[in-house]
């Protein structure tokens, strides 16, 4: 989920908060560490990019799908390897009640403790619709970026994981001591809506030990093809459901395909279905009708419409339109405006309907049950438990009661304030990095945030990090390596920041 | 579309009206042909039966699928073949702006004509699920019914309508005249509602020579498992279409699928045809609420009710529930409640809906198209020209006039009067063959009846035929040619009851 699909981010701000691109890009300065050591660690992260690339290589030929409880195991195993191999001390397998977390800790005797979160599975795909096999990792020249590498997972998330541990294997390689201890908190759910995160979270010694954290990242290639980056100062929750309307648990309708004639004498669980979708929403055709849907929403703080405000005035909408292939936005309103709304609006999407008879033509059945692929956005101060909630209330008060609420996955919202040290640590990296960037309120694509931001830790957390690439969720995924755009960070670029990051975590107030 | 699914004759009537179940089943009395006539012809049926399995069998190995494109002139060119093997003397094939039709005449220099009308085509199927092969046509021992033949078509309709084919090679092979001439009108896309049934009857040599016909029959295997038969005095009509939700022709939304949290600020197709369905039927879920749609509806006359409710008293509510995997009629309606609604009221079906993501679990978009397959049943005067046009004026009405209204097949309903000379010859030879029988105002299921039975021929027209099979539409399809059953014919009690039906329309006054 973390990393929405092509053509998604309109948002991606190019507004100048505290950056500036420079010539200077991608040399961290010295305020960060003593530049004697950045440039051991820098030459070491050089020597070590040929390991470094065959890393996400490895990393990509071992993919995990928990959809299709693919290589679960054998993908935390791997990722109990890779951490090992960074130097972690101590490594452990958390087991959930799905696909098993991994939990690693790399104590360097600092004052401080680092979170960082991965995300070891990858989204489905398929073979056929890929240039190049997706578990092979081929290194090619795609114009207007570069050398990159082509597999799934890539860039979500393999591609930018894999420079954050390279930045810890050329601190060790260059015998420099870590500026911060490390903790690291691994899934393996993350493209199914991250079920079971807060069973690794809440296993007494992670969370004792994330306790302990500045703030959490999850490693992203953080740039767009022009070099601009974003920092989200939050995402919306999400949460993924099946509403089913059957015969069975209905007690009306049939409980097997019936003839279509006989629709005269008996109820039909499709339009069931039909008649409850349709009261989820107003007649808008997407303000959610949920009784109480709207209890928890907070509106945008001034500063957060201001961010926005200055976003629509510098970016294109007829550009975000084209991306998208959209023509209007809802009630044709203003750029602007449809900017507030993908940050502040809570929804409830259709992603698929199936019911019936779905192939070629027709078939004269009364089907026995229908099924709508229902996923949510929350925004603070909402909560997955609280919607669930309150979206089953409202279909037994209007009389669809019998229908089944099947949750998959999901969170709430995250959000971590402006003048947090983490945020005030990436903002001071990208201008050393000479990288603009802007804040975004929040970003309407979702990732488990909230696990660190929410009860019980409370901690800062977000996406970081320098690079670039595209494609996840779809085919030809890719992750820049060797970048031919000066303002975008190749793997050697990202790898620095992160080293950059962590001097700077240490360093903050 | 004739055939309904397995479980859903529960409507089939054990009325005793003219019949009586009597150890001279399915023996022709001397009312209807000299009795040396027809022990010649059953001696005639009886050495050809050998020939007319394999007839049944060989054609049911050439299977024709309209909805796949499947042996369209093939399927026609075979169908030609066997009106000239049953010694129609001239033969030719009806080009439409679909699959083609097949036209024959029998003159046998008779004062009368009889229509014919067949359908070569046949249902999809998937060999998986068939216990043999389903083009093999297979003989086996089936409990409670004798020897049968499995195959698709088998019952729907090759057996029936090879067994009135083996009625006019018996009459040829014993040198009897035919005592009417016949004239056969084939089809190859009943299964998808004879989208271009009309224009093989419009032809002009066709039109002019059904003009002259007495009435209309298409051979079906009209006796239960028990034996009783049901005469069908009209069937509903049915139109197949499927509605399309887009955002290339709403102009709003995404032209193609794009990520979900998108929801915020854009327009979603999946909703809108939602809205659009959910305004297609009543609160209670099933009552048609598209303007005007009971305009043309004729309540059940006197008499239908009458049959309807005879018909309740002598069957039984609880073994239909059971066969249908229904635990309650709309409303909670009673049992003869439930029968005329059957008969009577007009529906709006869903088939099926399928837009966005349909696989296992869930995909984050938003869809840009989403599609329901619906069928309408019509009921008299209710017409498909004037029901489609309703259909898209509601639309069009409530805001979803860009929503497509693709219509794939369908014809009006049918309806032929009890006294016509059609019906009184079917119950003269019911009666004679000892058969059980009731008379059904209106059938639910449909078949395409209104093209002889509506303007311009307006000519009598039902299903008619003994013998039984099963499975019409789903896995092992079956046709029983040797009954274990006395009071069910096999394939010779069929073939001599249409030898038997010939001469009763001759004598018909």
């Amino acid at each position: 989920m973390t990393q929405p699909e092509n053509g998604f981010q309109p948002e991606r701000r190019k507004i100048l908060v505290g950056g500036a691109a420079t010539a200077a890009l991608l040399v961290p300065g010295v305020g960060s560490a003593q530049s004697g050591d950045m440039e051991a660690i820098r030459k070491a992260v050089t020597a070590g990019y040929g390991a470094s690339v065959k890393r996400i290589q490895d990393w990509i030929a071992n993919p995990t799908i928990a959809a299709e409880k693919l290589n679960v195991d054998g993908g935390a195993d791997y990722m109990m390897r890779l951490a090992k191999e960074a130097g972690f001390q101590r490594v452990k397998k958390v087991r959930t009640d799905g696909v098993p977390g991994v939990f690693a800790t790399l104590d360097a005797g600092a004052k401080r403790w680092m979170g960082i979160y991965f995300m070891y599975d990858v989204k489905q795909f398929d073979p056929a619709e890929w240039s190049s096999p997706p578990l092979e990792g081929r290194i090619i020249d795609k114009p207007g970026y570069g050398k990159v590498i082509v597999g799934r997972g890539a860039t979500n998330q393999k591609g930018p994981q894999a420079a954050f541990l390279a930045a810890l294997h050329a601190f060790r390689a260059s015998g420099r001591k870590l500026p911060v201890n490390i903790a690291l908190v691994a899934e393996g759910e993350e493209e199914i809506a991250s079920p079971h995160f807060m069973q690794i979270v809440q296993d007494p010694e992670v969370l004792a030990t994330m306790k302990k954290c500045v703030g959490v990242i999850i490693p992203s290639s953080g740039q767009g093809q022009n070099g601009a980056a974003t920092i989200s100062l939050g995402a919306k929750g999400a949460v993924e459901l099946e509403l089913v309307s059957s015969g069975e648990k209905w007690g009306r309708g049939p409980v097997r395909d019936i003839h279509s004639s006989l629709m005269a004498r008996v109820d039909s669980p499709a339009w069931h279905l039909v008649q409850a979708l349709n009261s989820l929403v107003q007649k808008d055709g997407h303000t959610p009708a949920v009784e109480g849907w709207f209890e928890h929403v907070k509106p945008l703080t001034a500063r957060e419409k201001a961010l926005i405000a200055e976003n629509a005035r510098l970016s294109s909408e007829a550009n975000a339109k084209k991306a998208l292939g959209v023509q209007r936005w809802i009630n044709d309103e203003d750029w602007q405006t449809s900017l507030e709304r993908l940050a502040s609006q809570p929804t409830i999407n259709i992603q698929g309907l199936v019911g019936g008879y779905t192939g070629p033509g027709g078939k004269t059945i009364l089907p026995s049950r229908a099924a709508a692929k229902i996923d949510l956005r929350l925004v603070p101060d909402m909560t997955k438990e609280d919607s669930v909630r309150k979206l089953k209330a409202h279909l037994a008060k209007h009389g669809f009661g019998d229908i089944e609420v099947n949750v998959s996955g999901g969170y709430g919202p995250t959000q971590t304030p402006e003048d947090s040290a983490l945020i005030r640590a990436e903002q001071a990296v990208l201008t050393r990095a000479g990288v603009s960037y802007s804040l975004s309120p929040r970003s309407a694509g979702s990732w488990p945030g909230v696990v660190f931001t929410g009860a019980p830790l409370r901690l800062p957390a977000g996406q970081f990090g320098l690079g670039t690439g595209g494609g996840a969720h779809a085919p030809d995924e890719f992750f820049v390596i060797e970048s031919s755009n000066p303002k975008v960070a190749g793997l050697t670029g990202a790898t620095m920041a992160y080293v950059d990051f962590l001097y700077e975590i240490a360093r903050a107030r």
